[in-house]
């Protein structure tokens, strides 16, 4: 890999080229975004080598480069695959960041169907902020997390296998997992999750809005809680939209969860959801 | 205050008299706890300057003390008040840290009436960790820590100033409530939190059991959501038990929220709670 273009140039694009030139990459880096401040901070911050400044320019720039990340919103990569597909030639990769893969996966088999044509590699890096933008990027973003592919060619090329091996060097530990799995699993560890801030803090804010004694008294528990609350729509509009029946049932499985629990605050039963819990929590 | 009598030498008592300690409280501190081992790291740790062993010698050691605080879970603290009333005299104080005060204030104002005989201060530390013990206790758990009181009586003793006094000594910030005010707030900002941690861990546990894939994907939302899953049934009883009505409708708002959100996934519902949990998390 000697030249990247990075679509989307905020935290998770960002900290991506920031993570390789720490890692010692020495290839040219382009970068786009569509919002002109979150390319001139990612190009100042050293991110990215160049910016090219419109939909036609990135295209263009996609066509003279090795690799193609796509770190935007679950939509915009779609629309992005359906750009590029056409143009790109053999030997040329693209892939991406995207928070679900079922979609992304279906149109990659579709769209990049083979050896005769650009591949296509799906990805997911498990590390992020519950805000976003090119300023709080960092090049140790990576460090330690999981960045999970769902290839959906049985073959790895060699594009392929230096975008693997770069991903290792910066940190991340690599894993494959089946597209439906992984939305599947992601529903439980990081949907659901968000969903229950969003829903805590809608509440909070609708019961006690300005009060002062809520927010003095509120200690760590209650940050943990909401802190997702920050996280912005425009992201998890996509994820909602593209994962609806796994995060739905998990939402569910725990909206029942806690009615049992409200229902037994005074019964023996409580001490086995406390039990059951701590098992969680143990180490395996 | 002179001499102290810590009940209950577990994280939060272990804690307040090494943070006394470091602050420069100079006096006696004695301490008993139904664990020998509790009872030994907090005087090894110098929380404590000497020990009790049986309920008999700390009810003995708590007529020798200026203060006793109670640091235990709230029905041993509803026990302690009606051990220790009959056989305090004015100008002692009795104090408490328990996690649900309406209960305690209650049996306070009947069993410690006024000027009479030895006074109570409800008292409720926003402070703590997921799990218990003299062996994680910190000087500096308090530190920036908020130190609810509920007081029942209108006027300050001495040795209630000389708490107080005490408190903000170690770092907390004092802050005084209504009994009903504090639980209230409490079922929002720490008892819910506490459930939905609870639910959740063992809504995971059913669902994915040694799922190596789960605890290899899931980051720091997933740690934050199910910290608190870690927490002992035993605290957790007495809360659920002596704020039940509070907790059990602030859970039920929470399960009708998630349903409205589940039930709007796909529609720009969704986006209005997002706008909303992102103002909750705005600073004011």
């Amino acid at each position: 890999m000697n030249s990247l273009l990075i679509v989307g140039t905020g935290l998770i694009g960002a900290s991506t080229g920031l993570a390789l030139k720490a890692a010692g990459f020495s290839g040219r880096i382009t970068g786009f975004d569509l919002s002109a401040a979150e390319l001139l901070i990612a190009h100042e911050s050293g991110a990215i080598d160049e910016v090219v400044s419109t939909r036609e320019a990135a295209t263009e720039a996609a066509r003279r480069s090795d690799v193609v990340l796509l770190a935007v919103p679950v939509f915009a990569i779609l629309d992005w695959m359906t750009i590029l597909a056409p143009v790109l030639k053999p030997g040329q990769l693209v892939t991406d960041t995207g928070s679900t893969k079922v979609q992304i996966a279906d149109v990659a088999r579709r769209l990049f169907p083979g050896v005769a044509g650009p591949r296509f590699l799906p990805g997911h890096p498990m590390a992020g902020k519950e805000s976003g933008g090119a300023a709080i990027a960092e090049a140790g973003l990576y460090q330690g997390a999981v960045w999970i592919f769902t290839p959906v060619d049985a073959e790895s090329t060699a594009e392929e296998t230096a975008w693997r091996e770069w991903m290792s060097a910066i940190g991340t530990k690599v894993m494959d997992l089946e597209p439906a799995r992984h939305d599947q699993l992601l529903a439980w560890v990081s949907h659901l999750p968000q969903m229950v801030s969003t829903a805590l803090s809608a509440l909070l804010e609708d019961t006690f809005g300005d009060d002062p004694d809520l927010r003095a008294i509120g200690g760590r528990a209650l940050r943990e809680m909401t802190r997702l609350g920050s996280s912005p729509y425009s992201m998890w509009r996509d994820v909602a939209m593209t994962n609806t029946a796994p995060l739905a049932n998990s939402l569910l499985a725990l909206e029942q969860r806690l009615q049992h629990l409200r229902e037994h605050l005074r019964t023996p039963e409580l001490r086995e959801e406390f039990q059951r819990a701590n098992k969680f929590r143990e180490p395996r």
